[in-house]
């Protein structure tokens, strides 16, 4: 199993660079005041379909030979990814088959729909979706570009701190949040390539730990039917980034619900933009982690910013 | 009465520069195709305490002789300006005196108590607070900074369209919302002195529409107990702002109360920023008319991005 390194990332970065959006990187006066430390927010909110995923689905479709280009892409995903996927195929003339439970929600469908993808339904069960993808790769010959347990995946999702690092040259640590792996992956191959001293932390709920327990007991642990607000991070590792996360990452911290939401709250009160749950995690670690945080000039990947505005959790 | 030019504008830039955000300007390739024209959002929600406010307070406080520094400045406000003033005052070593109707909401106490500034509390009657500023003028000599009736405060409302011009040198038309008229004056006044071509329109709510009226009849028709979501811009024309409006203002347009909630939640959904009621007015003339603005360059003046997210209209 081939690993990726820093010079992965940074020809996934001039691949991708003409199609992504450099997104900036905000502080704020008021939050670094609370918690009394340097944050430097890496605004992923901002990338298009509003989240890092678009950067590892380009550089998958990017990264595919002519003759795939020409049978397509497909995945299975309800979420960011298949938005990011659908879009990402669209602006490089390949078709996209995305899989989607029936019960997925309204709004994710036409947004896939919108981009010009091909949906095909399937009953919410792991095995109808896996058999419905694999009918498709039969009749199709498409490629399958799984979220995050992908080579090229992993090194699209590390760009984002590579030009987080480019602008801050300084950071003394660097936080991600975790969920089935990929942008934790490509973040700490990415963050330690370019300098071994800096800390590369993984933000986790703890209502969906797996990756908290794996990296603890060395074992890879999948969750089973986890249940937290930040619904971008229900998937568990794969063996791939598990991998990646037990050489790079130096610690995982949990968050709770609680404190999941009132981060969210804060950066949408105090520095008036929109970030999901799965966001306000890497910010709910140093809430709970006063002490190993204090002082310190930190990296926040914030991951993205789709909320169901008629579903908020405060 | 003396009407502010563009150097008066050009004055209070140089002298508030260092205190305030310049704040950035924003665009979004997917509104634009929706409403088929190049839009520049200039975003005072970014500007401290959440609104351009700040800059006229500021503005006001910073051109204040020595001995009225001395003693103080005093408003009668329950929203941003309120906060605007104590800020501003606090960050020039000035006392500020607010007086705020027992019946204004806690978070906004909270947030003027926060940057030290006296409150005194009275009936939530514009009787009630006219005399008690009157009696706090008695007894402290303070200097009165009305929100809008004021020359200081329109002047420095007046430079956030000038960055956004600075920046953006070849728009057709700028946009900014109007309650009580300080930002449309400051805005128009700017605007037409750095080139009378640009047209400048007020955006304003329909439920709240004495700007419109006044505007169209000539003569001064303030609001009688205006309800709309919109509630930065429940306030009337003064007759300082009236006599600029007339002057610079090309056009004033009115939306509707469906309007302006649709497009605050498009901006929310599509650009993940925070933009309150009032700022989604902008945009919502843009929307109820389409052949006007349809293929035009826009500026638009974002005004703030204060929401009680518990109470949301959408």
């Amino acid at each position: 199993m081939r690993l990726p390194r820093l010079s992965d990332i940074q020809s996934a970065h001039s691949r991708i660079k003409p199609f992504i959006h450099q997104t900036p990187v905000l502080t704020s006066q008021q939050i670094d005041k609370i918690f009394d430390c340097d944050l430097f927010f890496k605004c992923e909110n901002f990338q298009k379909v509003g989240a890092f995923k678009f950067r590892g689905a380009t550089n998958a479709v990017m990264s595919l030979t002519s003759e795939e280009k020409r049978k397509g892409v497909v995945t299975h995903s309800s979420g960011n990814h298949a938005a990011a996927l659908a879009l990402a195929a669209a602006m490089n003339d390949t078709r996209a088959y995305i899989v989607m439970p029936e019960s997925a929600p309204v709004v994710k469908k036409n947004a896939v729909a919108g981009y010009g993808a091909e949906i095909t339904f399937c009953k919410p069960t792991l095995q109808a979706r896996e058999e419905t993808t694999r009918i498709i790769m039969e009749k199709t010959g498409a490629t399958l570009v799984h979220p995050y347990d992908n080579f090229n995946v992993i090194c699209g999702q590390g760009t984002a701190a590579l030009e987080l690092l480019n602008e801050e040259d300084d950071l003394e640590i660097v936080i991600a949040p975790v969920g089935g792996g990929g942008l934790l992956s490509g973040t700490s191959t990415c963050v330690k390539g370019i300098n071994k001293d800096i800390q590369v932390i993984g933000a986790e709920p703890l209502n969906a730990n797996d990756a908290y327990i794996s990296f603890t007991t060395g074992k890879l642990t999948p969750s089973v039917n986890p249940l937290t607000v930040a619904d971008g991070l229900l998937t568990s590792l794969s063996e791939l980034t598990f991998s990646v996360i037990r050489r790079n990452v130096d610690k995982i911290f949990t968050a709770k619900e609680e404190s999941i939401i009132a981060c969210m709250l804060l950066v949408w009160e105090r520095m008036k933009i929109i970030i999901e749950p799965s966001s306000a995690t890497v910010l709910a670690i140093i809430k709970e982690n006063p002490d190993v945080f204090r002082g310190k000039k930190i990296g926040l990947i914030i991951s993205g910013g789709n909320v169901d505005f008629r579903k908020l959790p405060f």
